[in-house]
């Protein structure tokens, strides 16, 4: 401890649940590692489409595992995630292309939000099954996330300019650049070189690369005082 | 703990790197988490098609992520893993079916050598980039992990018996009736219902869902004390 902050990027979509886990869990360490956590929100459409990846629920088997899988390790990562109720339609057919320019005008303009509109699509989307995609449904998560209504119509406005497609695609590309393929994807910063991790298990992995203790998903503050 | 041992089945293949994570980790947590360890071999190469799943390295930026990953969770699980010169020919092409076919014979008739010849044939490819598909190779696994060579040879003869082939067949067909796209996948038996795990990052919540505790994928004599 003590040396300079490490810089950690999480590139996500709120398209996807398991960048959720792996996002409050590093919204947490944040508090007790050495690091400085950036958030990159990017579209995993694209990512998976330019690297020839498939979702995982095109499995059938995997798919069914997911269905299994997501509320048991919502449960222990203590992420109020639940499984919408036309599962495969969610996460194959629903697309989170406007949520995510959205998110992206917030990220250039009002950083300070980009943490609860993130956390708030993702409620919307996967804890109360609810649309992300209807220009009301983005108004509504910003409201709850405590964006004033007329800054939230503006950024609504604002999402469709080219500069926002444009950065969205940069960070996606980005993303791609440093090796994703899926999300949630982690660079992490070590005499300047970048390194990859992937999925919201690695971050067990992740902090042992770092020099930092995994206290589980849930550190308590006692347990983070180190 | 007191109560009854809960069955973990632990389905493998020594062609994927990561079951070898899992193996190592599961056979290390069986003296300190009340479960029975049923080591269950059977063959990915038709759980993968017969799933229609893809093998993660046929996406090249997944395929190059792998070859990173392995080696950094190899290091923190203290395995010794390192990825083979050819790294995806090894993965795509090369097959397990003798080696797998030689370890279900084992287990139908000397399961007391069924955890040290898998251990071995996981050195031979994913430590030391040896061949486990010829019958010397099979054999001199064998011979490390201390199986008399009369008996080697008697056992390799038998890997081609129809009740060897249909028993792997079998195993395998069960992995996939519990659900399993691909390996390490373990079925863990509580109150008489089977639940499935996939991956070896997934060994902390099997414990969480057991009420066991995670104590890292290297848990000490002193951490295991309970």
């Amino acid at each position: 401890m003590g040396s300079s902050k490490k810089l950690v990027e999480l590139f996500y979509d709120v398209l996807s649940p398991y960048s959720w886990l792996g996002f409050e869990v590093l919204c947490r360490y944040q508090k007790c590692w050495n690091i400085e956590l950036r958030l990159r929100p990017a579209f995993l459409g694209a990512i998976m489409k330019e690297t020839g990846n498939q979702p995982p629920a095109m499995v059938p088997n995997r798919g069914m595992y997911m269905m299994k899988d997501i509320p048991r390790m919502a449960n222990y990562y203590q992420v109020p995630l639940q499984n919408p109720k036309d599962f495969f339609g969610t996460i194959i057919e629903k697309g989170s292309l406007s949520a995510m320019r959205f998110i992206t005008a917030v990220d250039m303009t009002q950083p300070l939000f980009l943490e609860p509109i993130s956390r708030e699509l993702w409620m919307r989307i996967w804890s109360r099954d609810e649309d992300i995609t209807q220009p009301e449904s983005i108004l509504a998560a910003a409201g709850t996330a405590g964006l004033p209504a007329d800054l939230a119509q503006q950024l609504l406005e604002r999402s469709s300019f080219p500069e926002v497609k444009e950065r969205l695609k940069e960070v996606t590309a980005e993303a791609i650049r440093y090796g994703a393929f899926g999300m949630p994807s982690y660079v992490v910063h070590v005499n300047g070189e970048p390194h990859l991790f992937f999925g919201s298990d690695r971050l067990e992995l992740l902090g042992n690369f770092l020099g930092e203790k995994w206290l589980g998903p849930v550190p308590t503050p006692l347990n983070a005082r180190m």
